[in-house]
């Protein structure tokens, strides 16, 4: 999927990913209230809602950015109703040519992240295999070492998928742990080099590999060392727009040619028409890709 | 949940959990067969053999052990139908008057962990509050520090529920990031620090609190460093049985008065009926009932 993404990202000019994470007070009330109507006041109405909301964002984005991604926690928290909009939201941007990060941030002993690993392997019943989740790639936590991630390595090389392993978090208490410093170095800069190491068993065909790494928009100077120190990780940026990044904070992200990066925006983008009058709600997927155009012209100035 | 969970494992002198974390391959051929031939190869048989087997472990344990631990990952990897499994499982187990603990080492910024806390809090539509998941704690990653962290906080006080944060885990690789040393601490000290203090929030009535720590079973000196450093800290020990650590290995993460810990076993008890050819795969409820009634008898000795 590296490859994939890179080859997107160049024909299309645009590194920019589009945040699939919607609130329920992001719902602009005519597709809030056709849900009631039908599902009442119910979990499959609120992901009745997402999904809609979300397929009509995607109708509007899909020919400019290459990739799409989405926070499973916004979905998770409706059960079962949730996910199969999670889920169907996946497959329909698939269906569009985008390529689908799964920010699921999981991570546990080797047994169980065998387990987790189905979000790219997909699973086998007596020889079949189904993929329920339609990625093509998920966010990974490194707390608990090689053996959480080394579960994932096989599927991304054998189905051509991709992982993003927390390094640095845009958060601001994410430096509780992430900077103490340990033999001189940052927690986070040891998760940097173990995330780079480990990248070298799954290497992609233009420079970079399909294990990439998680590193916030709102921490400048730390992006730009860690582009020095890991020229075969990709990065996936969050904290682009409204958590506070600009086009300037990032630009050190990226190598020498302005590749080497996606860079997230969810609310900026899904929740434009709220901050733009000039749309109004019946408009909100409208709102939403003149925010994906403003964001692909912020971005441009970057790739060459 | 802490001080419901005290009460229990004095009520029944017993500390131990079992670990409801099925694998396909631990599903009796009878279960499958008949699940197969209802529902086909798919996602849906799967799910049911889970919840079936889950089901039969229940009826035969739920008289000797306080709670349960159900890993979300087993059934996630599943998709709607592993999820179901899952719910359906934590929903049977509470009938039978277990605390649930859902196994789910989520952990993300402070916006997206609101959502995640839905597992504790259900969520709203319409000022209408569902609670999908069923549980009465979960786990969680500590490596985005206190705002991952803090959305849990108010549920587990609202609610009565509780959390696990990951300190210490049981895996080999655990010690990559956990065991670097920061100002002459491990990695593990500084997070087992941070809980302690985020303890402080939600106390129960008996001296400990709503927010714990999972401290692994396989860390025998750590484990009992750390309870003299967190003296009101209850601990989640996994690792115990098949992960290889026996109850000499954890004594010393109980306080002095024996209490103070649950601790985990799964494959140990679910699957004993693979190891102790007595019993047979027809029954394989009975051989997790003896398993489980031996592990009580191996902890017998801490719990005073």
């Amino acid at each position: 999927m590296i490859d994939r993404l890179m080859d997107k990202i160049d024909q299309l000019k645009n590194p920019a990913v589009v945040g699939l994470d919607p609130l329920y007070e992001m719902i602009p009330s005519m597709i809030r209230e056709e849900m009631l109507e039908r599902y009442g006041k119910t979990a499959k109405a609120a992901a009745k809602m997402f999904l809609h909301f979300n397929q009509e964002i995607i109708d509007h984005v899909y020919d400019l950015v290459p990739a799409v991604k989405l926070q499973i926690a916004m979905y998770e928290q409706y059960g079962i109703e949730g996910l199969a909009a999670y889920m169907e939201t996946a497959a329909y941007a698939k269906e569009k040519g985008l390529i689908v990060i799964g920010d699921i941030k999981r991570g546990d002993i080797a047994s169980t992240a065998a387990a987790y690993a189905a979000h790219l392997a997909g699973v086998e019943i007596e020889g079949i295999r189904i993929d329920p989740w339609n990625e093509d790639a998920v966010t990974l936590n490194p707390y608990l070492g090689f053996d959480s991630i080394e579960p994932f390595i096989e599927p991304c090389n054998k189905y051509d998928k991709g992982i993003f392993v927390l390094v640095k978090t845009s958060n601001p208490s994410g430096k509780e742990l992430q900077d103490l410093a340990a033999d001189g170095l940052p927690v986070y800069e040891h998760a940097a080099r173990f995330v780079a190491k480990w990248g070298e068993l799954a290497m992609g065909a233009r420079g970079y590999s399909r294990v990439g790494a998680v590193v916030g928009a709102t921490y400048k100077e730390q992006g730009e060392e860690l582009r020095k120190k890991m020229p075969q990780t990709f990065f996936l940026i969050p904290g682009y727009g409204a958590q506070g990044a600009t086009a300037d904070d990032i630009r050190g992200f990226f190598d020498r040619d302005g590749r080497g990066c996606i860079v997230n925006s969810s609310r900026g983008i899904i929740a434009a028409y709220k901050k733009d009058k000039r749309f109004g709600e019946h408009n909100f997927a409208d709102a939403a890709r003149d925010a994906a155009i403003l964001m692909k012209k912020d971005l441009e100035g970057i790739m060459k």
